[in-house]
């Protein structure tokens, strides 16, 4: 049975609120053989006395052994099987820049390139143009016009932009344009699926007058497609788990992951500090927040240990905040690992605590990758941790009698 | 989503290698209560100290409770779900007599046994018959010939031997003619899909000859075919993994599962040393090694605590010549447990460590099946960790954006 079918069966309705603050990337690495990592370098006693009154545990976010990205990372974390639900890059793309997709819209990821005078490609990222040059050509595609179907442009950053067609019968099964291979013309759009058929013929389009709009730029004189994507069909946490759900988080991709599973996105903080006073604002009306908190992930990405470590200090600090309002289920965990060490998302278990009036505490009187290997929760995919939540929330009846 | 699938779409090449020593039957048992493991028991002192650099776990060869052949003991440590890939027994017996299976071979387990005057089974297992009676009998077998058909037959141990049909259009999926009871005659081969036909006609041809041949036989005057099995059709390592694997076993049975993977087999050792001294010939030529001892299984099968211990020793004593080989990623593990006090394999997790640059490792300084509880790779199923080794080995890109 899909775990979604038995969430959605089990659903209780009560007051008790549920807290998932998420520092991304949150779990580490020593810097060298013996040392600490940064969440153990770092000087932790908010969440050092939680873990006295919670249980701990190693999220695994995929599968042993997977780093995923963050839209990976995060479907587990809110209880959507990352192996199944994949959003596709054109999805992703557009979610990640802040375009709210509806039903039925297609989005895709281009790339502007280089023609040579053959129709042949000289540069497949059109001298990797910057983003100040590439920005004003990209909206001048706004001006492309197709019957029946709305069109947005979006710039992203160098050669990269978003195009979104949203109407009637487009699928999302679409192979790329681009050739990966300099010296041949750009591939011409083709359908995977007969679903996809009207988008081929609207990408066509799209080309024809995008050919025509760019013919005499230097660079950026055509651009190719990638990663078509229709919005992903995710439930919403209301349907799967009868939570009103919000999210308080400050970059454009988490809060379009949160809004591909219904969640609401509240306020508009940029710091730690005001998303906590938007989780305040907000506090009687969801039952279910997700906090999302990026520096942990960022410094780690930047290989700058003691930042992480500092930037773990502050989201320590924050918590605080949080306990005051007396959320019935805290939770802190994070997506992925981002050891600073390696300088990327890893693979390594995240360290997970949950705090409730009805978990199991561990003997433990910290909070690190060492101490959740021996808590309460195990070892577990991130994917069940949302069953954790509702249960430890009271707000999951029995399952069969 | 297959995890194959998703190990090949994220293959990363480098120049990293994996070393996978497999302790065959490794886990084990205390002999009395409160007394220690064979492993616990052994001096390990080169184990202790990786333990000190690694991580451990204790992994589960199919899942909590199963005690498997080596088959699926070794399919899972490869990385090949064994519930999902099995291996016919005809074809596992081929491969463990070192017979090398080519694809669309058909593999079957034949034991001689008597017939009476009425053509009834009277002994399924023709007395016991001793091997050097029973080894000229089956390689009499060798004289029968079928058109278009190419026949193997060798010898194993007293009534059992192993023919192998090769040639076009063969299929595996045919009944065993061993009715498992005496007073009745053999069964007949009967296909259980139409891919199996020419099978069973081979079959039935094979059968009428070995009949002729064997009628003056006083004992072995006929005998059954059980395990009709093709070659398995499993992913290569080089597919699945991006990985040039090689193995250096000194027993055919697990060349022969190596193989059937696509490692290659190299060198001729017969003992430990000699593995080392071909692992270093050829550590340039692939990217990863399955080294297999067999002595921890045997010593275990046979209830020699003691002997196992010693045998133990003698694997530590092996591993500072790995070590010189700065293997990027080394992991000691076993295929599943024999505890000497069961002389059998065990369903009990097998202790499992993992060295690399980027484990994160555990506070522990030994090596055995208490500390690997309490690792920081947890219990895992042992399909998991091929994907840890090509994560340690980077060898493996992140899943999703």
């Amino acid at each position: 049975m899909d775990m979604h079918e038995l969430t959605r069966s089990l659903q209780v309705k009560n007051k008790a609120k549920i807290v998932m603050l998420v520092g991304d990337g949150l779990g580490g690495l020593p810097m060298e053989a013996g040392g600490k990592t940064e969440l153990e370098t770092a000087v932790t006693p908010n969440l050092d006395r939680l873990a006295k009154n919670g249980v701990q545990g190693a999220s695994i976010p995929v599968k042993p052994g997977i780093a995923p990205g963050s839209g990976p990372g995060h479907l587990g974390l809110f209880g959507y099987d990352p192996l199944k639900y994949q959003i596709g890059r054109g999805a992703l793309e557009a979610t990640g820049i802040g375009f709210e997709l509806q039903d039925g819209d297609v989005a895709i990821r281009c790339n502007f390139c280089t023609l040579d005078a053959d129709g042949n490609i000289s540069d497949r990222r059109a001298g990797r143009i910057p983003t100040e040059e590439s920005a004003p050509i990209a909206i001048s595609l706004r001006q492309i016009k197709i019957d029946g179907i709305e069109i947005f442009v979006e710039p992203v950053k160098e050669h990269r932009f978003v195009v979104v067609f949203r109407g009637p019968g487009l699928g999302g099964e679409v192979n790329d344009t681009d050739p990966q291979a300099t010296g041949v013309p750009p591939l011409e759009p083709v359908a995977r699926d007969s679903g996809s058929k009207k988008t081929v013929e609207v990408a066509k389009e799209f080309l024809r007058q995008a050919k025509e709009i760019l013919k005499d730029q230097p660079k950026a004189n055509f651009h190719t497609m990638r990663g078509f994507a229709a919005k992903p069909a995710l439930p919403t946490f209301d349907d799967v788990y009868g939570l009103r759900a919000a999210a308080v988080a400050v970059y454009p991709m988490y809060k379009g992951l949160a809004r591909l599973v219904g969640m609401d996105i509240v306020g508009n903080a940029q710091t730690l500090e005001e998303q906590m006073e938007v989780l305040k604002q907000n506090w009687d009306d969801y039952d279910f927040f997700f906090l999302h908190y990026k520096y942990t992930d960022s410094t780690g990405e930047d290989g700058n240990f003691a930042e992480k470590v500092k930037r773990t200090e502050d989201l320590d600090a924050a918590i605080p905040k949080i306990e005051a309002l007396k959320p019935e289920v805290l939770i802190v965990t994070g997506d992925h690992s981002t050891p600073a060490y390696l300088k990327s998302h890893s693979w390594h278990p995240v360290p997970t605590l949950l705090v409730s009036d009805c978990c199991r505490p561990d003997p433990h009187d910290s909070f690190s990758e060492s101490t959740c290997i021996t808590g309460g929760l195990g070892q577990f995919e991130a994917k069940y941790l949302m069953l954790l939540a509702l249960s430890n929330a009271e707000r999951m009846g029995k399952y069969g009698a």
